[in-house]
């Protein structure tokens, strides 16, 4: 801990390594001695042309984004993107298939049903795991399949490729934290605010394909074309949000690169899996086969002791471990920014609590 | 000066009080003492919950917005707005007026074109104006009409009140900056990063009138209500940029409110206008009755020295000034960040400017 922070293991927006925190502060006043602060400067000046060129060139690098994709920076968030993939990528009357795996599949899918019968073609209730191939069969008439990789809310993570002629993912709570092939997806779209910086900055990229969907005369804002055409600056961007995100992949790429973000996540996340499965004390949410890297949800078998759990936790500097009111109980969000040691105190903490309270 | 920061005549994101700056550098690493960062806390939390309360209050109280008002703080812009406003407040085939008094007003009739037969019912192709009340006439149709209070590219201003049954404001750049009668509008949305604060956060208010007219099953995003529902936080906001934008109004309220903001203002244009007026040396773009106090642009007698300006200003520490190129030649914006030190500073280098160039 430094400086009065507590281990944060808050769903998003979430921690950031404070080495691009610092790097944040630092340039407040005074952006790369432009003289401008990074708040107060131009997003027509040379300074940040190279900052949001650096940003876009680091996401084609860590993500080894295909050459003849475009990558955007824009506002509104997934939320916004659930309707603007649907209009961009649809028709009129023209349908795309859901796998509904949580409350964000669930909106998306909703968003996508004002342009045509679009249809969930998988959903499981319970919603603690997510579909195998075999378990859904695409409709015909769908232009493309909707997935969300993983599930904040549940702790359910696809640990394999979806099938579809065109996939398009929502990739908000795993970005640039677990493997991904781009270019087996048409559109891939991710808020900032879990593993890639602050809030108020998406991150949305899209396939040959995609663009090539996309109709005439829809509003500026929400046509894709307008954002290609501009390179993300058609109107002013969260200069700041996208300042930050070109940060936390640099701290990636000084790390060891998209390899070893996907390995920490693994070691944190095995490192709390195996303490949840060593005693029934607690009780995990996810199906095995479905369990996240990203966030892990459980309840205690006394559900009663959760909320001196949480309590408890608080006090010894564990913040943010609060499940979603969807599953209830105890969750741990841990991002590309959340440190090895957080999750070794969390644990040692569990240790503790259960022999106390067992 | 202060470590290397210059004079910021930028058009936006413009200067913030280094108070401000200072405060967010602070928050940074531990917000609030909740050993949370600034821009790692939930947007759920009560520490976060306080800051967007507290913004939304600060526009409250600075503005005097009426009680019955809507208080919204949205992302994507005034560019956003142009479309969803329309979308909210026409149902299919109704229509609004314009006074187009610039490009910013050009492309908001764009969008609500979209809706219905919106016009212009003033247009001035020199844009170095703005209309007076018996200027144009209301189509008796219109549901409501439009303008930009302030004309940042031009440098044009209105110093009266548009009249209309319902009045729509584009007030991005002098929000906070002049005298306003929020009550007498019906929408009212800007953009933070001219006078509130960094890029990314969308201020928007609106009357009863206003809600009133909000169509059913609007794509979810776009309708008014669904913010309205939810505090500003049916998605996660953009976090940083509210925190932001509370301590700007925070700055304005510890520095006499906005009368004395307004008073600022006034100062800071009347000495540079002035110096326009002084000698023929410079050429100044508004006419006197419709000049901005927040945006002023000029051209020099001679416009083969406009470069040589533009580069020795820079040199003696004053940035931003290059004309939009719908104009070219020099602009100073002098939004509320912008201390008189720094408009001093500028109509020193003008006067020194001349003898070494006249």
């Amino acid at each position: 801990m430094t400086s009065g922070r507590i281990h944060n293991f808050g769903a998003g927006p979430a921690v950031l390594p404070l080495a691009v925190v610092e790097k944040v502060q630092a340039a407040l006043p005074n952006l790369a001695d432009s003289g401008f602060g990074l708040l107060e400067i131009s997003h027509r000046s040379g300074t940040y042309q190279s900052v949001i060129d650096s940003a876009v060139a680091r996401v084609r690098r860590v993500l080894a984004v295909p050459d003849d994709y475009e990558v955007l920076l824009l506002q509104g968030g997934a939320s916004l993107q659930f309707y603007m993939t649907a209009l961009n990528l649809l028709r009129e009357g023209e349908c795309a298939d859901f796998l509904v795996t949580g409350g964000w599949a669930k909106k998306a899918l909703k968003e996508a049903q004002r342009v045509g019968p679009s249809a969930a073609i998988w959903n499981q209730e319970a919603f603690n795991s997510v579909p195998m191939n075999g378990d859904y069969s695409v409709r015909s008439e769908s232009v493309y399949m909707h997935y969300t990789s993983n599930n904040t809310l549940y702790g359910t993570q696809y640990h394999h490729l979806p099938v579809a002629d065109h996939l398009v993912l929502d990739a908000s709570s795993d970005i640039c934290g677990v493997a991904l092939d781009v270019g087996a997806h048409d559109v891939i779209y991710a808020g900032a605010q879990k593993n890639l910086g602050p809030s108020g900055v998406t991150l949305v990229i899209l396939s040959p394909w995609a663009v090539s969907r996309v109709g005439d005369d829809l509003p500026t804002m929400l046509d894709y074309k307008t954002h290609i055409a501009k390179g993300s600056m058609f109107n002013t961007p969260n200069t700041f949000g996208i300042f930050v995100l070109d940060k936390v992949l640099e701290w990636i790429e000084d790390n060891g690169g998209l390899a070893a973000s996907i390995r920490r996540n693994l070691d944190k996340s095995g490192l709390l899996y195996a303490e949840l499965d060593r005693t029934d004390f607690w009780v995990p949410h996810a199906e095995e086969s479905s369990r996240s890297v990203m966030n892990v949800t459980w309840r205690l078998a006394n559900q009663d002791l959760e909320s001196v759990f949480l309590d408890e936790a608080l006090a010894a500097g564990l913040g943010g471990l609060k499940g979603h009111r969807s599953v209830g109980g105890i969750r741990a969000s841990m991002y590309n920014g959340c440190p090895l040691e957080s999750v070794e105190a969390l644990v040692g903490f569990m240790v503790d609590f259960e022999a106390r309270h067992g």
